[in-house]
């Protein structure tokens, strides 16, 4: 009689976060890969681009040239899925036709002036830069009271939609709170009205103590694959200190995570010495709309490679009708990540 | 002072099947894509490939060899992603690392004898056949008690993780019920508790009175884009009948499905002239575990393609992190489906 194992048994693993569970299939990984392998873009893009419209000098698609910036860069998008200008409305036939609208900002931000810099090629300065763009925008985003969620977030890479290769991130803040948020609310506020602590700080003092699926720790975060990670890679960045937002952060915190993010980057790249596509973005409470005391903030990375550079993890018809579904074990993710180097590995080539 | 238009507005649109909001952001199709476009993998395959483990008489991952099958033809996966004899087991720490464990038996179903035929190039027979096929397959895992829920799906195009391009689809059934088939079940409960009518059933009728997105009804089923479609040419079948799964349907309903299928995906290939990519599946009652008068079989079908063969939509950053977001309406997406012929687009130009 056998026993049961996390590492060769299918299971399903509970998200704390959303109350959502995940199939894991660890002995599926054997496999045979005869379907779709993507194009690796060749990673030799020049520092700057004439064509590009992010690039600093060039023009814009609504008329405006873009300044010679230095550091970080920010603007609205020009094709913005949200605006500002909504009328408000609302449509309601019988509970079964229902919607209503929506108002909102979106901004992007160019990370470096440089077109061919990512996030783990730049320094731990550079990237302080981009982490305190991101809480002045956060801050100034909410001084509109009717935004109630602000959402930032990149997509890297072509796998990722990401339409344009000049490396930048966005903002979409908009006046309901969306889907995710909604969930993770739900839970982390349950789970403060039994213990009178946070959800994550919980957890992340567990996984502290197994120490089977943390990556990296410095002082004020913690970089982990979670117990229910879906996509092949997936990691959290979780701040030690128990802060609702990134408002909180301080001049050290802020320099902190741009380490971590460093290191995390970094990692991914030597994975599979490619520069490593993924949509990652913070999760942290709503603004203008009470008081958020279960709220603490973290960063989720979500990358779909799954065995190479060219063969990702497809998100589609069991995952898309019934239920997320991964083969490798978060452990084995974790483990790999955990012996990558943090030297970049273009660097020790070079 | 605008007033409020669903089509040219950004709004949010309920979805009432799992109580879950889309974004829409009809504006936003101008964005200009300078982004990945797929490879269009030429379709020029062979009726007979000797390599393809799914062609007649080859042999498989297991050491079997395929019959000469005639129609359809039924295997277990050599790969499942769940097992039948994996032991039982659980775990929870704290309840912050929960885990259960999943038995599962995964089925392959090869749609045609011929390695090059898709859905919409077989006849109204064939299909039979294989609705068939999914009939039959589905009555015999409901034998088995510890199975709960059956999910009955295809997975067509490189693009949506196919891994092999002989047409076939796929069964994965499992000893719990997965989390979409949750959210279903509990918003058409309500809804059934509350109107002692089906949530779909009423639905269908006030869009065959509204008819904007309707696009093809025979005597048993419907064809509309849902009011919440999130996929840019996201469909549902939706079937007249108040059934809650295929195993009461009759051979009439069974002829009338295949040629809603017929129509339907041939539209699709004619939309932008290619053999066109998606997820579909039937989402039907649990099985073996009580009674589920609410449940009203339908089938969704989940494309990615949004401007031609090469330009998908990307369901990545603000999406995965906040909400799904789509850019044309569902009721220009009805629209273009209803005015394409149901002629295949080989057929017309042979
Ligand atoms: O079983 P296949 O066709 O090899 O695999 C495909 O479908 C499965 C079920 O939707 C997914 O889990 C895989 O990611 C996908 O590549
Ligand atoms: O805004 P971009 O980079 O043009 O577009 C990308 O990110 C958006 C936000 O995640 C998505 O809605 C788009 O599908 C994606 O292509």
């Amino acid at each position: 009689n056998q026993t049961f194992e996390l590492d060769s048994n299918p299971h399903t693993r509970l998200n704390v976060l959303t109350g959502e569970w995940v199939l894991v299939s660890p002995h599926r990984t054997k496999r045979p890969w005869q379907g779709k392998v993507e194009d690796v873009t060749p990673d030799n893009r020049p520092e700057y681009d004439a064509k590009c419209y992010l690039c600093p000098g060039n023009g814009r698609a609504d008329g405006d040239s873009n300044p010679n910036y230095t550091e970080s860069f920010v603007f609205n998008n020009d094709f913005a899925a949200l605006l500002e200008d909504t009328p408000a409305g609302k449509m309601n036939e019988d509970d079964l036709l229902v919607a209503n609208n929506q108002r909102g900002l979106c901004r992007v931000i160019s990370f470096s002036p440089k077109h061919n810099l990512t996030l783990p090629e730049m320094s731990v300065e550079a990237i302080t830069a981009v982490v305190n763009v991101w809480q002045d925008e956060f801050n100034n985003l909410a001084e509109n009271n009717w935004i109630k969620y602000i959402q930032i977030f990149e997509n890297k890479g072509e796998i990722m939609g990401c339409s344009n290769p000049h490396p930048h991130g966005q903002i979409w803040s908009q006046s309901d709170i969306p889907l995710e948020i909604v969930k993770e609310t739900e839970r982390q506020k349950t789970y403060y009205a039994i213990h009178r602590r946070s959800l994550l700080g919980d957890y992340l003092k567990l996984e502290q103590k197994k120490n089977e699926r943390i990556i990296f720790e410095n002082d004020h975060f913690a970089v982990l694959v979670p117990f229910w990670a879906v996509w092949p890679y997936e990691t959290m960045i979780i701040s030690k200190r128990h802060v609702n937002s990134i408002k909180l952060f301080t001049e050290a915190e802020k320099k902190s995570l741009a380490e971590a993010i460093k290191i995390l980057t970094t990692k991914y790249d030597n994975l599979f010495e490619t520069s490593f596509p993924y949509s990652a973005g913070m999760h942290q409470a709503p603004v203008n709309n009470g008081y958020y005391p279960e709220w603490h903030w973290h960063m989720h990375f979500y990358p779909p490679l799954l065995r190479s550079a060219s063969v990702k993890k497809f998100m589609v018809g069991y995952e898309m009708l019934a239920n997320p579904q991964r083969d490798i074990t978060p452990e084995f993710a974790a483990n790999r990540l955990k012996e990558m180097s943090t030297i970049h590995y273009k660097t020790s080539k070079a």
